[in-house]
């Protein structure tokens, strides 16, 4: 089941709808242009996670992409009438809040936003068990350009996500479970739909390192969650660049997301990586304090 | 006004249904991941203009998808029905048809398509007299990509068009009516809704040249049957690869699309292009002729 709250000033605390049944105009440019932006935030045990940090992040995708979003209290607001909808109808040990915004209908100046609750697929808490298999994939972009081009929209979260999509049914072609896409000159960017993490350790001195975001990537909210609980618990933290030698010479490495968690990689283009399970679990800890 | 036919196995001739109201759900992957394709074509004159090429490309955007879509007799039966429709409600003088195909709502296996018809936008027909000016705008990809890397979708017309929309939104803000996209390796590429066409006239011998598909550009409908024609009138054809000082040497400029036809570009980064009124007459006449 899923809830479904628009966003509309003449409802407060948002108008509740019904998903299952057609509720977008075909003309939205949600849908003819893939014109919007969205964010995806974890709710478990009462709690949407990091919500600040998905808000804020949806404040700059907006304003990368001239997009007008309504106030933050009109979100949160309809954030909490869709998950005590959700709730109400059964509820969900893990659910995805889903918030998208769209430039709305053509010719009107009126975005379309909305907020959904959906349990969050099988698929990704399984892997967060069982690890996977990620391939290499060439971004096509080179990591100078989001300094370069601003109309590329990097570093803002759009609803353009057909790329990401075709990678990740790419790699199941070939056999593996993910992507970590590579820019041209070789850096290491990101998932699909996640962010890269990996983990080096000297006796009793603990990394975490992420690709820089200078490379245009997102800015992942749990990537910076986990980092801000390390740094606490004494780890350090490297940014990149990073390159592929980088992810097969590290200690642990993961895809970290919102709604997956921390996903531990097996192996990167068939090649295996090394599981560090005191790592794993530390970092794991970290996740589950996530509020 | 909009006339909206859905594709629809139980309605052989497609569903009639009202663009005015909500029709779509919120779920359906074309609007939450931009995933989907689509075509737009002229209507005019009581036909449909190009629409075997139309069909034939949304056929390669679907494969290159790894989308399923109808069978052409479906979407042609659903044309048909639209163009009535919007004829009925008062019709006008140049419409545009548009095709969107989505991957239809997640989990599921059903794509969703419909069809509509609106009125040309005013400010395109405006431009085919007026001409255009035109920033050159890095694409962020190099010229080598679509061979390397199929799953960028190059080639494939998707609905994850943010980067084409924000492209011309910052062509706009610097004062400019169009772009012209330009790979990473300096290779005219194409425009963000259009093909670039220039022109060579050397005493009586014409030269058409658009840039290579080799660079992983859309193939246009429009240019296609413009050479088709140019080549019956005795004009030479090329086929990039250009850079930008082929743009600015050429005797003439277009950008060419379906819906605006052919646009005379007035300049390209501020630098003024040659406008040749003989050719520019002879091309019209031809796309004037396109059935």
């Amino acid at each position: 089941m899923t809830a479904l709250v628009f966003l509309d000033p003449d409802f407060p605390a948002g108008r509740i709808s019904d998903a299952a049944t057609a509720q977008l105009s075909v003309l939205d440019q949600g849908v003819t242009r893939g014109d919007g932006i969205f964010e995806s935030a974890l709710y478990t045990r009462q709690v949407v996670r990091k919500l600040d940090a998905h808000l804020a992040r949806l404040r700059v995708s907006a304003s990368v992409c001239d997009l007008t979003v309504p106030h933050e209290e009109a979100w949160r607001a309809a954030i909490d009438t869709a998950v005590a909808q959700f709730d109400a109808a059964g509820g969900a040990e893990e659910a995805v809040v889903k918030l998208v915004a769209t430039r709305g209908t053509e010719g009107t100046s009126i975005g379309t936003c909305w907020v959904t609750v959906s349990p969050a697929p099988a698929l990704g808490r399984a892997q967060r068990e069982t690890g996977i298999s990620v391939l290499l994939l060439d971004r096509g972009y080179d990591s100078g350009i989001a300094e370069r081009a601003p109309w590329l929209l990097m570093g803002a979260k759009t609803l353009s996500y057909a790329v990401n999509m075709a990678a990740l049914r790419h790699a199941k072609k070939q056999g593996a479970d993910d992507v970590i896409f590579v820019s041209s000159d070789g850096i290491v960017l990101e998932g699909p739909t996640s962010t890269v993490l990996l983990a080096h350790r000297d006796r009793d001195i603990k990394r975490l390192i992420t690709p820089t975001l200078e490379t245009g990537i997102l800015p992942g909210t749990t990537q910076g969650a986990i980092f801000t609980a390390a740094k606490a618990a004494g780890w350090e933290l490297g940014y990149g660049p990073l390159t592929p030698e980088h992810l097969l010479d590290a200690d642990a490495l993961w895809l970290v997301s919102s709604v997956r968690l921390l996903t531990p990689v097996n192996s990167v283009d068939g090649t295996q990586i090394a599981r560090d399970a005191q790592l794993h679990a530390e970092l794991t800890a970290m996740v589950d304090a996530i509020a």
